[in-house]
């Protein structure tokens, strides 16, 4: 049989196919649209991917992505942030997250992932020791785990507040992000652990 | 506020965004997935992105892919596919889904989409008029309109239909793909156009 596609389009589909969540065909459509697009479209993706390496680096305290000019993240360098508060996340698109909120005003810590023996990430693999030296550097007084409302994100939460138990370091108020009901899902529509978290977090009116 | 991400990565974020169906968070993602990998996956990438409009170009009889090194697409110069019998197609990547049968022998004609008033394309914009020259030069019997089971497909497919008639090229027997039950969809699930073109295409056994 002779090939049906070019060999550069074939290659081209099996690179963008290795994309999270991209099969053959999503790689296919997605190959199509850029070839039917102008010129620079490709072009200027091909010149962002070629140096985004070289153009992005973790912030070697708070491990959020920085530009390769900064010295650290500018969030963290910035005064008016309170040093004192640190937010633990799994992933750096977490920071922004919390950021469109507007309501929080102290730093980050990103540990780069959640503990997962499945995926074969221990917490070793994690930025947690970092953690541990940033408490005493920065004098921070509340640690608040906003790693995800997942089995990974807790077993994460709960191994870091066992090292700080550990290593003596009991005066840190350590703070989870609240679980319950989403706004605007109906409880109806709710499921069983949501409405078990949002039992038990109850408030007094 | 101080910007969370780095210039580099919003940058790299709003161009993989342009790809069809892929919003901020999967964009978000790609990005991520890219910049934890090895150095090498993102630049194969760009290098391949780079060149592709320069490396494929359109077979300019079947409007198939072609490398840029070949002059017509190597199915359509192949000695042993059937020149007389030409299934039309929407797009390049129908090509291969007919192909993957391995039950067809003839050549293709990649239209390069449908008639859809909705989106702006009129028959102006496909490569019929092309399909009507082809005709005679390769002495076609049959043509398969193989467009989609869509109401975009199915206009196309009667557009040309007219335009064959319009041109009295009457002696050329014009075939549609047939309708039905796909394999393995059980008949409670079908829908109802489906099992309607089931019903009226039924064979005597």
């Amino acid at each position: 049989m002779n090939k049906v596609l070019p060999g550069a389009l074939t290659d081209l589909i099996d690179a963008l196919g290795v994309l999270p969540g991209v099969g053959q065909r999503t790689a296919e459509r997605y190959a199509y649209y850029l070839l039917r697009q102008e010129k620079a479209m490709s072009r200027r993706l091909a010149g962002l991917l070629e140096t985004i390496h070289e153009r992005i680096e973790l912030c070697p305290v708070t491990f959020a992505f920085i530009d390769a000019s900064e010295e650290v993240s500018s969030l963290y360098a910035s005064t008016e942030r309170d040093k004192a508060v640190v937010a633990v996340v799994e992933n750096p698109f977490d920071v922004i997250a919390i950021e469109s909120t507007g309501a929080y005003n102290g730093t980050y810590h990103v540990l780069g992932g959640a503990i997962s023996p499945i995926d074969g990430v221990g917490p070793e693999k994690l930025h947690i020791p970092e953690l541990l030296k940033r408490l005493a550097s920065d004098k921070v007084q509340e640690l608040i785990l906003a790693t995800n409302p997942s089995v990974e994100g807790e077993s994460t939460a709960l191994y870091i507040q066992k090292q700080l138990e550990d290593s003596g370091l009991t005066k840190i108020k350590v703070t989870r992000l609240a679980r319950g009901l989403p706004s605007g899902v109906d409880l109806a529509y709710a499921d069983q652990i949501t409405i078990q978290h949002a039992l038990s977090g109850r408030k007094t009116l």
